[in-house]
C-alpha cells in the first residue's frame, strides 16, 4: 500500500500543475489559481468517496494531499519556462496519474463489495472527474467530452486490472504495472495516430 | 414497490434519452455523449441521496441503473430519425419520469422522517438536478431556470402526494397515479397556451 | 451557540439576498430565482457537510434555513428601490455572514478533530463555495476566482479564529467578535486601498 499511496500523492501533484496552469492562463489571481489546482487534484477522488459513502474523504483528514498541491504551486511558477519544455514529463507524470487514480478507484469500491462494473466506472470517476470540474469553473465544456482518447484509456486500463485482479495470475504490483503500461500505450498510440472516438449524430 | 422501481427504470431510461441527444448537438464523442446521458438520468437522485445522507446511493450498487442509460445509447442512435416525431410520446416519457423522480424521493425523505416540506424540496431536487447538471457540463444556463414551467409542475405535484399520503384518503398506488396526472396535466396547459413563471425584476 | 445559530441564519437570509439579485438581473423566472438564492445561501455549508461526512446536513433537517430563503424573495422584491443605497448595510450584514459561516464551519471541523490547516479550508469552504455554485449555474466564471480579496479575509480571519481558540485567551464570544471584527477590517481596507491579489502569470 504504501507504494500505492506514494505514486498517489505525486498523482496529486501533477493534477494540481495542471489545474494552476490552466487558471493562470484565464488570468486568475492567486487565490482562483489555488482552488482551481485543488479541486483538480481532489475532484476525482472526493467524488468518488462521497459517491461510496466511504467516509472520511481521503484529503479530508490526511494533510499531504493539501501539501502536495501547496506545494506544486511554487514549483509551476519557478519552473513556469521549462515545463513547456517538459511535456513528455509531464504527459508522463499526468498518464502515471490517472493510472493510479483508476486503480485506487476501483479498488476502494471492490474492497466494498459492489458490482464490477461500476467499480470500473468508480475508478473512471476517480481519474476524470477532477479535470471536469476544473473545466466548469474555467466556463469551458469539458475538454475530455470532446477529443481526449483519455477516458477511454482509463476504461480500457480499469477493465483490465479488473480482469487481472479477478484471475489472480500475477501478484497485485505486477497489476498495478501492467494497467499503468496498459493506459499509457494506449494514450501515446492515440496521439501519435491522432485518434479520437467517433461523433454521435442524431 | 416492484410498480415503482420498474417505473423508475424507465424513467432513468428516458432521461439518459435527453441527455445523449443535447450533448450529440453539442458534437460531443461517444464517452462525451453516454457521460451527459449517465448524469442527467442519475443527477438528481444521487444529489437526492447524498444530501440525506442515504447510503449506498441507489445507482452506484443497481447495475440495472447503467444498464438502462447504456440502452438508451443505441436506442437513441437507432431511432434519431423517428425521435422528432415522437415527441409527443417523449413527452408524455418525460412527464412521467419526472413525476416518478419527484414521487420516489419525497417517499425516501418522507421515510426519514423529515419536514414536509423539505421532502418536497427533495422531490423537485430528483425530479430538476439531472437536467441542471447536463446544462452546466454543456456550458448553458440550466433552460429550467429560464422558461420552463417544469419544475413548478413538480411543486404541485408533490404537494398533491404530500397531502393524498397525509391525509390517506385512497390507497397508495392512487396516489401515485393522482399525482402522476396532476403533473402532466399542468405540463400540457402550460405548454397549450404557452405559460410561464413571470420574471422578477429587482 | 444560540447567538451563533442567530447569526447563521441571517448570514443564511444575506446570502439568499445576493443569489436572488445576480439570479434576477440574469433574467431568470421565480422559481430560477428562488433556486440560486437557495445555493447560493447553503452551497457552502452543504459542501462542508458533505466533504466531513457530517449527516443530516444542516439545511435538510433544520425549516428555518428555507424559511429564511423563502423570505428572502419577497424582502428583495419590495425593497428592490433601497437596496441600491443600503449597499453599505448589505456590505457589513454579507462579510458579517461570510464571517459566521468560516466561523462555523471551522468549529464543526475542529469538533471532528481534524487538522487545523483543513479545519481552515473547511471554513473557508463554508463562506465561499456558495457563491462560486451561484456563479456556475449563472454561466459566469466565479467572481471570486478574478478580483475579490474576499476569501483573503476568510482565510486571515480562520487562521485569527484558531489561534485564539487554541491558546485560549479570551471567552468564546470574545474569540467570535475578534474574527468578524478581523474580517471586516481586511474587507474594507481591501476595497477603500483598491487592493486584489496579484496575479499569476504561467
Amino acid at each position: 500500500m504504501t507504494l500505492l499511496y506514494t505514486l498517489e500523492i505525486i498523482g496529486t501533484f501533477v493534477f494540481a500543475i495542471s489545474g494552476i496552469r490552466l487558471a493562470a492562463k484565464k488570468e486568475m489571481d492567486i487565490f482562483g489559481v489555488t482552488v482551481i489546482g485543488f479541486v483538480t487534484a481532489v475532484g476525482g477522488g472526493t467524488t468518488r468517496d462521497v459517491l461510496l459513502g466511504s467516509y472520511p474523504v481521503a484529503w479530508v483528514q490526511d494533510i499531504n494531499y493539501p501539501i502536495a498541491i501547496l506545494l506544486a504551486l511554487p514549483f509551476t511558477f519557478i519552473f513556469r519556462k521549462y515545463i513547456v519544455n517538459m511535456r513528455r514529463t509531464f504527459f508522463v507524470f499526468d498518464t502515471v496519474g490517472i493510472a493510479l487514480f483508476t486503480i485506487s478507484g476501483m479498488q476502494k469500491a471492490l474492497n466494498l463489495g459492489i458490482h464490477p462494473g461500476l467499480a470500473i466506472t468508480m475508478g473512471m470517476v476517480s481519474a476524470v472527474v477532477g479535470g471536469v470540474i476544473r473545466d466548469i469553473l474555467c466556463n469551458e465544456i469539458p475538454l475530455i467530452f470532446r477529443k481526449e482518447i483519455y477516458a477511454t484509456a482509463c476504461l480500457v486500463g480499469a477493465i483490465v486490472f479488473f480482469l487481472l485482479e479477478h484471475y489472480e495470475v500475477f501478484s497485485q504490483n505486477i497489476n498495478y504495472i501492467a494497467t499503468i503500461i496498459t493506459i499509457i500505450i494506449i494514450r501515446v498510440v492515440a496521439i501519435k495516430f491522432n485518434l479520437s472516438l467517433p461523433k454521435m449524430k442524431v
